[in-house]
């Protein structure tokens, strides 16, 4: 089973989220336990403090090492092996299902989540093994950011997508976009389905699905189709649309 | 005051989020105004279905038009504007803090979050003014991506941050990472804050401070210095820094 730590100040922001939907169903079915923990807890100054002013000057307040590191030693008593320790943060290496898919085979996560406060340096220096951010925006704090890299690994793991389990969304694993679906009804206020859909004919309906990916993609991300793995027909497809856009 | 709409299938996981810290602060403050609405109740299916499967066969469920249109209607009723629909998904285009700032002069956004689910492609072409993508990973929803929107676009809003606002996490808008941050202790068990910080010379900090951006720029996103303004102390250091590592 995968252990998730989460070290932040707000620990009641972790609750709709990991207690829903795929993250409650996959603790349920003994995949991943989460545990969030406000590393106030652990501060040894005598109002609690966990951040102060930065060395130098300048507006903002910074977290302090103190807190964090007790947390993190805490929450690694009595391990054989130290956890991979994950700092959120706008500087950090730009998350994406590659390192998801790492994370997935790790087994034990600490997430540490600031709060519009920067981080001592001594921190990321000697503490954390991993700085992540998931794009380039800013956010209040590391929280939202650790919930998605957190939901994307934790659907990963066995046993937890099962039959929901849904190439609809993961466009990441074929290397293209996927192409535009349809369901019921066929006419919605005079918008009408696409007719090879209801065609019946596979061959056809594969072929089509094939180009409109491929389109997509060529419309929208570009950058995807360096590494994508093109079908002979997608490959024909593609030259004929950089034809047609010249 | 801004009004966000939310549609999901899974209302409960926005508790946290938007109840907590800056966000229950920014509705406190007057500045937003969040429902978030299942969209199931606006399903005119007798069992509320909300989805179905994709016209042509597949894996998969796809989101029904519906009820989707249906809710989109319901709150936009007796609205002098429209509102802008963005839609979540991983074909959408990539969130930046540009767009934070586009959204943030806007007066009312309206986020729909499917799960899992595809969505009908009339959706995109008819519902939707903004399809968007957090990044390059597979979530199992769009709610946590909507929330790192919702979040950042709310920071930007006037009286949301007032004094707590930090320059600290503000990478972005200074064009490159910002420098290292240290605070007290001095000496925290044995690992120790740089002389200059400690030195009170204040043109000495900030010569510093410049360099360290700038380094931890070059060393992490090489790609945000091509637009970032460089001070000409930076640029002299650049040279030598692409000196070096030749």
């Amino acid at each position: 089973m995968m252990r998730i730590d989460v070290l932040s100040l707000f620990p009641e922001m972790f609750e709709g989220v990991l207690h829903s939907s795929i993250m409650k169903k996959a603790q349920t079915n003994g995949a991943v336990s989460f545990e969030v923990t406000d590393f106030r807890e652990y501060s040894t100054d005598k109002h609690h403090k966990v951040d102060d002013y930065p060395y130098g000057g300048g507006a903002g307040m910074v977290l302090k090492p103190q807190p964090l590191f007790a947390a993190v030693e805490a929450l690694s008593e009595g391990l054989e092996k130290l956890p991979r320790v994950i700092l959120m943060c706008p500087q950090g290496e730009k998350f994406t299902q590659k390192k998801a898919e790492e994370f997935a085979a790790d087994e034990h996560l600490v997430f540490i989540c600031g709060h519009y406060e920067g981080y001592d340096e001594r921190i990321r220096q000697h503490l954390v093994t991993d700085e992540l951010s998931i794009g380039d925006f800013v956010l209040t704090g590391g929280e939202i950011a650790a919930m998605a890299i957190i939901d994307s690994v934790v659907r990963l793991l066995p046993n937890v997508l099962g039959n929901v389990d849904s190439p609809v969304l993961d466009s990441f694993s074929t290397g293209l976009l996927e192409h535009p679906q349809y369901t019921r009804p066929a006419n919605f206020n005079g918008l009408e389905v696409p007719e090879v859909l209801l065609s019946g004919n596979h061959a056809k309906i594969d072929k089509w699905r094939e180009e409109q990916s491929l389109l997509r993609t060529f419309e929208r991300r570009k950058d995807l189709l360096q590494d994508a793995p093109l079908t002979e027909h997608q490959q024909k497809f593609l030259v004929q649309l950089k034809r047609e856009k010249k």
